[in-house]
């Protein structure tokens, strides 16, 4: 690949993150190769160079005979926090006290800030969380599963906060730590419905002090597992 | 380079990290190529690929004419968490609220578990910070370097907490705020330091309550800046 080339692609590249971080969110389809190489005047090979650089630094996502997404957290790599380089046991200890001490404080802020939009899909999450329970009882999900829907329940409460950082630091906090536990999947399912649903109706019902005295004891209720 | 020739450079790199790990610290400096080629049992040039690998994933440094050092956060690379691709003015606030949510949570915490040493380390940031200041005022140091002394302080903080994931995090905390703000000098030195020598002593004298309190003071002094 000549020097020109490849400069050429990065610039294509900086145009459509341009063009992404404009109009477009999260989960979006961008335009195909065909109609980006014509708005921006550059060939379909250096269109192609430029979504490969993209999808490199996890802005965007082929999804193969589907076309072109936005990703989640667009600029996030895998493990962007090292956790691979830290000793796996005292990892989930950390992890574990650095949830005791961050979720009860996003849950109050959750509950000072949720508008009904983001209530209505913690409602989803928590209904979701639920049934992914009884779905793991009765051997139709495994564990994988369970915990993503209990990954998933967190970052709604987070992202009732409206804040693009949170958002980002919750799934390092408790996805880091379910990935890192090996589960003993018979206490599992009994902790993670504690008090799940006087959680959610103090977020709904804008109780803020209520919200952080619920998440602390449901997060009590895993002491035995991670300390 | 080969395929063969390219798996046993990233064999040797594993097995250096693992090295590293059992036998290193951060700031600590590995043995140099011929000490590694020997133990290892593989050519200089492999262990110098190997290297360049774990260069590339911020686990060692090469200072030239010095010799190779483990980094201080091993795994995580520039910008983990994408913050280049949110928006600037949004993301200060984020940043700040973040900041407000955990910044007293992570003083209280170190009020709990602070040991002697961490804490002596933690007397000598916050008198780093104030030495700064004075420097500033008297335009002996510029902005970038006090705001490293601030950015240390609370790391010192956090590091207290005896909490790798804590001590991680931080810096993504306190150094994207402070790295996202474009600074009024003169108002910036009299917030920094206002409530540094209460919070430094609740900490100190292990009063976790006090140290959460005018940590929340000292961060209040900060709303005109960020919001």
């Amino acid at each position: 690949m000549s020097t020109v080339k490849r400069a050429l692609s990065e610039q294509t590249a900086d145009e459509i993150l341009k063009i992404i971080n404009s109009e477009y969110r999260a989960g979006d389809k961008i335009p195909n190769e065909m109609e980006l190489a014509k708005s921006l005047q550059v060939s379909r090979t250096t269109i192609r160079e430029a979504i490969k650089l993209l999808c490199a630094i996890n802005v965007v996502e082929i999804r193969r005979g589907n076309g072109t997404f936005v990703c989640g957290n667009p600029g996030m790599i895998k493990d962007p926090m090292g956790y691979r380089f830290l000793d796996k046991h005292k990892l989930v200890r950390d992890l574990y006290e650095m949830c005791l001490l961050f979720e009860p404080e996003i849950a109050a802020l959750a509950a000072e800030k949720a508008i009904p939009v983001l209530l209505s899909k913690l409602k989803d999450a928590s209904k979701n969380l639920a049934a992914s329970i009884e779905d793991y009882n009765k051997g139709l999900i495994g564990i994988i599963q369970l915990i993503q829907s209990a990954s998933d329940f967190h970052l709604a409460i987070a992202q009732c906060c409206d804040n693009n950082t949170l958002s980002r630091f919750e799934p390092l906090i408790i996805e880091g730590l379910l990935d890192s536990y090996y589960w003993n999947a018979s206490l599992l399912t009994r902790y993670l419905s504690k008090y799940q649903d006087d959680l959610v109706a103090a977020i709904v019902n804008k109780q803020p002090d209520k919200a952080r005295e619920y998440m602390r004891l449901h997060l009590n209720e895993g002491k035995q597992f991670f300390m």
